[in-house]
């Protein structure tokens, strides 16, 4: 295994020497076809021929190395970042395709680096898995970033993939506590949580903190904190779910006036789209909201979790099945192929930040699953 | 009384005009010193001269206008606005100052509209009635907005009221509910509240809203807002006392972002400092803030409370003691001279707004109490 502890380190490399294409000097940014996305593409695509892969660039920008004939299996993740981002996020799931590339010698593999998944620059996340399930984003402004990066929007189509695909496999950073917490490497992933989004406003009446007394007062600010409290009562109360009020704006936002107004966003998460409802239902009892988002949640194939969950074991790993409480390009692939995600162990749970990590020896173990996977990996 | 309601018409309708003079057209907006101040002196100066009263503006931008020989009564107010104001905050006094002025035949009398009071254009109020108590504002941007103003404020100790002056009075909109809820039209003010103004912050941990389970949180926001409740379960059970969080920070304000930083603010009112402080010990126990202000109640002179009542009481109203939530240029004069504020209903609360109005009637009816109050005092 001393190989394989190598190749670990080689795919955490690769990881720092793609975070210094960016395009503000001191941080990670790098969002859809960013001028430091050709950098990326060039580093890629010499790791990809090295790899033994034939390189090409589909028209939403993704970067694709195929190698082997006959039926396919799709190791990928998205190349853009967040703001000030961490180096793992997405990255290392492409980085790992490569190395298990090049690692497996038989296998028929076509490994990507989607364009986009976080939605930072046109708010319109997975533009680059989008295009792969046929489902294109047909935005303008899309179209024209395509453009003026030198591609050709009218080649989308061929982006798709046909039925050589047979399995999408993604290996992620947990961006969570979870794995940590538990003491272990690696998780593999059941599925992906449904998620509501809802803007709640609460209208009170703006009125002078010194002359109007508290029995006299609507402060809106008062109901929004009572009910921030009621949807955490909710929440604690359903296992599985969470539910956040992650912004909060209140008017007129002065010191020595009774807040008039308040907006408050409503993020809820399950892996079961019914639960969730529920949930959300009574938290938006007797408030005035408008829906931003209703996702359900998408389920992993059940017969690659459980050929990852074999691979886990037979390399000597607790297998701990896991739900993902964040997007992943799996969700777009799932819709027409056999899909899964490995998770690696995020230290500090902390992602989207600077100092997003990953372990050296969690990439080892996620290496050498990631073989025993491709070995083993037959369709039903 | 046929004459004093058209008196009263008279007052509300210079309200009206003075309303005119704006720094921004379609609102009332009228900062210390701006341009437009220029020209509500014009037009103070015309009505001041016309109850023959001898006009001059002081180095402060007060304009002055006195009649009469012997100790003194003062009847004040501000000329200044917040932005976006209404039309009667402050130049109502002003307004009827001079109503009673040209109204009480032998009094001495000295009106004064004050330049400012509101703290808008540089952060400090007070500006115009500091002056009168030889504590006048020397910030250097004040200083320069005076010069700009074609003033000299060298001549600012000139300001200052002498022993002449012996009873200081001033007719204000209550800005809040409570005479209107008690069918009142007039209130005689006892004391200004004191009053605490703080910056809470709650320290949480930033994280992601989709991978973090509930019970490995550290919502900032959810603590403020237990912490809310708790400050208003404060406030509720301190007879008289106001406790308001306006404004509040959330950090860093996405919807799929676990809250890491809230930053708040609380401002407590009370008649009793020592209620008061008790009261904000409470609240801030256990959290981290920091002191904004902590400034005493200030009592208005007993004397005064008392002529005040008994004018209120013959004028055949209903004397109705109360506190002044908020500060008002008579907390500055009371330091010199025995000071009373005599407020009239506010219709709907309303004030710092467009929609903020007076009753023909309980200007009618602040009038009598004027002009028996001018016929009676004897200070002691």
């Amino acid at each position: 295994m001393e190989a394989l502890k190598a190749v670990a380190h080689e795919v955490i490399r690769r990881c720092h020497v793609l975070a210094e294409c960016t395009e503000e000097p001191g941080h990670i940014t790098r969002t859809f076809l960013s001028a430091p996305m050709r950098d990326v593409h060039a580093h890629v695509r010499g790791w990809m021929e090295s790899a033994g892969l034939k390189v090409r660039l589909d028209a939403a920008g993704n970067i694709r190395g195929a190698k082997g004939t006959g039926p396919r299996i799709m190791i990928a993740s998205h190349l853009d970042t967040v703001p000030h981002a961490g180096a793992f996020d997405g990255i290392l799931g492409v980085m790992m395709g490569i190395a298990l590339a090049q690692q497996s010698d038989g296998a028929s593999i076509e490994v990507v680096g989607f364009s986009e998944e976080e939605g930072v620059r046109f708010g319109i996340p997975f533009i680059g898995s989008r295009a792969l399930v046929g489902d294109p984003v047909m935005d303008c402004q899309v179209l024209d970033a395509i453009r003026t990066f030198g591609l050709d929007p009218s080649q989308l189509p061929q982006a798709a993939i046909a039925d050589e695909v047979q399995a999408y496999l993604e290996f992620h950073i947990e961006q969570g506590p979870v794995l940590e917490e538990e003491n272990l490497a690696l998780g593999v992933v059941r599925s992906i949580v449904g998620q509501s989004r809802y803007e709640v406003t609460f209208h009170g009446k703006a009125s002078h903190a010194g002359t109007t007394p508290m029995n006299r007062r609507r402060d809106a600010l008062s109901v929004a904190a009572q009910w921030i409290r009621s949807v955490e009562c909710v929440a604690h109360e359903t296992p599985g779910l969470v539910a956040t009020v992650g912004r909060l704006q209140v008017q007129p936002g002065a010191a020595n006036v009774i807040p008039g107004l308040v907006r408050a966003t409503l993020d809820v998460r399950h892996e079961n789209d019914g639960v969730r409802t529920k949930a959300v239902d009574a938290m938006l009892l007797g408030t005035t909201y408008e829906k931003w988002l209703e996702e359900p949640a998408v389920g992993m194939h059940r017969d690659m979790v459980d050929a990852l969950s074999k691979a886990v074991r037979d390399a000597g790993h607790e297998v701990h099945e896991m739900v993902s409480g964040a997007g992943h390009d799996a969700m777009i692939l799932a819709r027409k192929v056999p899909s899964a995600i490995l998770f690696l162990r995020s230290p500090g749970g902390i992602s989207h930040h600077p100092d997003e990590t990953v372990l050296p020896e969690d990439v080892e173990a996620a290496l050498a699953v990631g073989l025993r996977f491709l070995e083993n990996w037959r369709p039903a």
